[in-house]
């Protein structure tokens, strides 16, 4: 046999749903073995879905996981599997499991446990240290998983130098993030040809609380050759064949790591060794390969379908049809409504327009057309008699004292509660739509505008948002978002004549001080010699770190940037830092 | 020299604020030469506050700590110092510094980097692993911190077997949970006895967010007993004479670690030893030690302390002044509003009730009493007009639909808005007043009463807010509490003779089920199998699963057991495990 047939499951399983992962799993056994694969392997931690967080504490969980793989054992009958799983031994590990043939021949223990960004991993595995080569018919193949490949001096090297590997899998799981399916498919291929090794690459999809995996699962060849590509943020079986001949071939032209080399030190180095026993084959012919699109998508695209996955998921895995979005006529509320609309149907996706004495009519207008573009339900709640009654009940202890924030925010937040009300008399989930500019410098009233349980925008500037209206509306070659609405000037409409201006400085220039801030984490002096104003810069850093407690009580909201708020950014609200 | 006089400054930095933390160190190293100290040993981290979270990731931040630490160094003439901060050498370290006579002389970095609970020090720290030993005229000390000396093999053994220590100093930022002072004082009791070493352990004091140092540092002698205590739950400096020339002594009579001492391969063991140069004394004698109290609290009266230091710091950290509760008359808001009193006294409390339809006159009398027996400014703010007024706006969308949750949660969030006008008009905190039992199971609304900036009760059990009412009274020698509110079944009166036992097990058989489930992460079956009934257990378990994302957006509450809901239980909100 010198070609192999790979197959590897990009697919989204569901944290915590050990048999309905399972039966995932199965399927796309089935699935596998329909397309005549040798071999197919599962994304890390499928079975328990990613990241379990501190479902692994508990030993009932990690039992499961372990019951739903002895389930799947029998179905690999007439195929080789890779599935990513919770091993209990002397401690618990980020595993994967060699099936093969109906039975279970071999485990990988995860060798780095990311600690860093959204990642807590030393918080439940213990690591591993041994290599794991299998020996498919003479064709060797290495295992790893996710943040070993990333090291440049991980497993990888100990099984190509010593493990004589032609191909090495790495099982993933692997949150999307802007730039990071190019970072990810640069490294890889200079993985295989640092290595001379044909690569494999699944990764997890789908979206789970903050996070969204973003499949672009890959084959390489030894030259670092992009040999296939998988779907980005769906599901997908991605197949190729493999010419393993090759590799040996292309270590007789690369030399490079010829002297380290010492095949008979395998244990030596921690490797062991496992035969898989041949598979007698059946008479029929494999079904020739897919035509397979290749096409990447553009950042701006990625984000967008980031987004509609990120909504999706977060709905259907949490047992939500409909959603519920407060429509100010506004950009942000305008995109967050569209969004929801692409990822559940207009039928799912109602609108509600909350007009106080400080509505324009343009607004109630912007508002209108978007629904109507959009085909949502519309409805109009007026807030004002509300309003109205919280003064005269206030009255008594406010006395005269002069209107301020407080009255802004009583505006939000009667806005935040009628959604509340419709939500918990309907069953609809509310969408917030503070996007990362407003988050980040608490241009927004707790309990009010961030009243819900998603917060599709919170990691998107500002820029971005405007970005993303006009690629919507370019894609559906309509226009989705009115022009009006990307042409107005942002305002919150809280007071008379309000603009986002009075507070804060133009988007244009705020956006680059927040990323500098908050994504790179400058100082202060750092950010001025980027050629900022210093007073404007102090006043933003100042926003930024006394709002955390807003951050801390608001909705999760869907990371596409590499520094989400969130898990990725944890900083205290008792906090006498400044710079 | 035989006896040596050491100090222990317990004292309360705040996380960020560098140069006030520096000038708290400096205090402290006046009052320690003052009692005549040679040596005063600073907590974990002082300079920064603990935990400083992600300031950690900011270089500047490190910086200026490294510059705070340079500015104190010339302040220890006449006395060696032991200072935590954080080090940047290759990578950031969590150090100890050793300062003596005006001098810089030594570091030592954290072997044990905890990764659990509520601690993320992977995310942070690269881990040391040389020992350090300071000789001091002949008396030989070693250093460690916090959770280096909680491993047994640490490297406590590596100096007291290969680096002949006297006196083993261990800096600490060790949080209060229920029972953790006993069990800290075993250890290190079991410690001392199993070395052979005088031992000293310096823990922070304050609270930081969720956390709250309860200080109680202690000193030891060889054979574990104790010579001085810290006081619990406030700054301290803790001065001991010690006659080490009994460390040798009693070596001579326990010999368990003598085999395994090689004194000459120190070097080998990674062990460092500075020679501190001795400082000339002056003509004065040495004041006498102060006589210091022992006696050590109860489990509740640590409870009472921790949760009033919370509060407390809390406040003054933030910068507020002021607390603002919504009184029911019930028992949590009483408890909420007692703990401010006692936390900020009275004239910095203000209570409201905010009566609806369904509140009892005895509940306005009881919440009255309350405010009359605590001295705290008490007013009353009818909500039913603003309710009256929601219904009508939403009436056109609810048309005929029955009262359900929605008109209930729509009373609890009219009152989190009031709370909150007033706390943005006056610049109040609002208190929450939910316990750790309705915060397990969701008996709670979100934007409602969990509106507000501390969740002072967060963490206590239902059962344990009575037990702590009945203390306070106790020890106020009235009733703060009354006595009715003790009495009175609890109800959250959002709907006419709504009772919490309609929708909730009694208190006294939920608590020890969600003990099981959340402190000790058993299954159902486990907890089953502890004598409750299947189908209760399988109904809380199932509220307190599904109610993750109330949790999520509810404000910070002060951890005073072992796992608390926040940092210390990460749990995903998609997540389709139940059992």
């Amino acid at each position: 046999m010198q070609s192999f047939r790979l197959a590897l499951a990009q697919v989204n399983p569901i944290v915590g749903d050990l048999k309905g992962n399972a039966r995932l799993v199965r399927r796309y056994l089935r699935k596998a073995k329909k397309a005549g694969a040798d071999l197919v392997a599962f994304p890390e931690l499928v079975l328990t879905g990613y990241p379990p967080e501190d479902l692994l504490l508990k030993p009932s969980f990690t039992d499961l996981n372990l019951k739903a793989l002895e389930q799947i054992v029998p179905e690999t009958k007439g195929i080789t599997a890779i599935v990513g799983f919770v091993d209990k031994q002397d401690d618990i590990y980020d595993a994967a499991a060699v099936l093969h043939n109906g039975k279970w021949l071999g485990t990988y223990h995860k060798h780095y446990l990311p600690n860093y960004g959204v990642f807590d991993e030393f918080r439940y595995f213990q690591k591993g240290d041994r290599v794991l080569v299998c020996n498919r018919s003479g064709i060797r193949v290495g295992l790893s998983i996710c943040e070993d490949i990333w090291q440049p001096t991980g497993p990888l090297s100990r099984q190509t130098v010593h493990g004589d590997v032609d191909l090495a899998i790495n099982i993933s799981a692997s949150p999307f993030s802007r730039g990071k399916r190019r970072e990810r498919e640069q490294m890889l291929s200079t993985r295989a040809r640092d290595h001379t090794v044909a690569m494999a690459y699944v990764n997890l999809v789908g979206g789970q609380d903050e996070l969204i995996f973003d499949g672009n699962s890959l084959v390489l060849d030894e030259r670092g050759k992009v040999l296939a590509k998988g779907k980005a943020f769906c599901e997908d079986l991605v197949v190729a064949d493999l010419n393993v001949r090759n590799v040996f071939r292309a270590r007789l032209l690369d030399t490079r790591r010829r002297l380290e080399k010492r095949t008979s030190a395998g244990r030596e180095h921690g490797i062991d060794e496992i035969k898989l026993p041949s598979i007698p084959k059946g008479k029929e012919k494999r079904p020739p390969l897919a035509e397979r699109a290749q096409q990447d998508m553009s950042e701006i695209e990625e984000i967008f379908h980031a987004l509609v996955l990120g909504v999706r998921d977060y709905f259907q895995k949490n047992g939500f049809e409909k959603a519920l979005v407060g429509l100010s006529g506004g950009i942000d509320s305008s995109l967050t409504a569209a969004l929801a609309t692409e990822a559940l149907g207009s039928g799912n996706v109602h609108g509600v327009f909350m007009p106080s004495r400080f509505s324009s009519k343009q607004s109630l207008k912007d508002a209108e057309t978007l629904a109507k573009n959009l085909e949502i339900s519309f409805q109009v709640l007026p807030i004002d008699p509300v309003y109205a009654t919280y003064l005269k009940t206030l009255k008594p202890v406010f006395r005269n004292l002069k209107a301020d924030v407080t009255e802004e925010n009583l505006q939000a937040r009667i806005r935040g509660n009628l959604l509340m009300a419709l939500s918990n008399k309907f069953g609809w989930l509310v969408l917030t739509t503070g996007n990362k500019s407003e988050t980040s410098v608490g241009y927004c009233t707790l309990y009010g505008d961030t009243a819900g349980g998603l917060a599709v925008l919170k990691d998107v500037p500002k820029v971005a948002v405007y970005a993303l209206s006009r690629y919507l509306n370019e894609i559906r070659r309509a226009e989705r978002i009115p022009e009006s609405v990307l042409d107005k000037e942002p305002t919150a409409e809280l007071r008379p004549n309000q603009r986002d201006s009075d507070s804060l400085p133009p988007y244009e220039k705020l956006d680059p001080v927040l990323h500098a801030y908050v994504e790179e984490d400058l100082s202060l002096e750092e950010i001025v010699q980027l050629g900022y104003p210093r007073k404007q810069v102090r006043e933003i850093l100042r926003m930024v770190d006394r709002n955390e407690y807003k951050r801390r009580q608001g909705p999760p909201g869907l990371k596409i940037t590499p520094k989400a708020f969130g898990r990725d950014r944890r900083l205290p609200i008792t906090n006498r830092f400044n710079s």
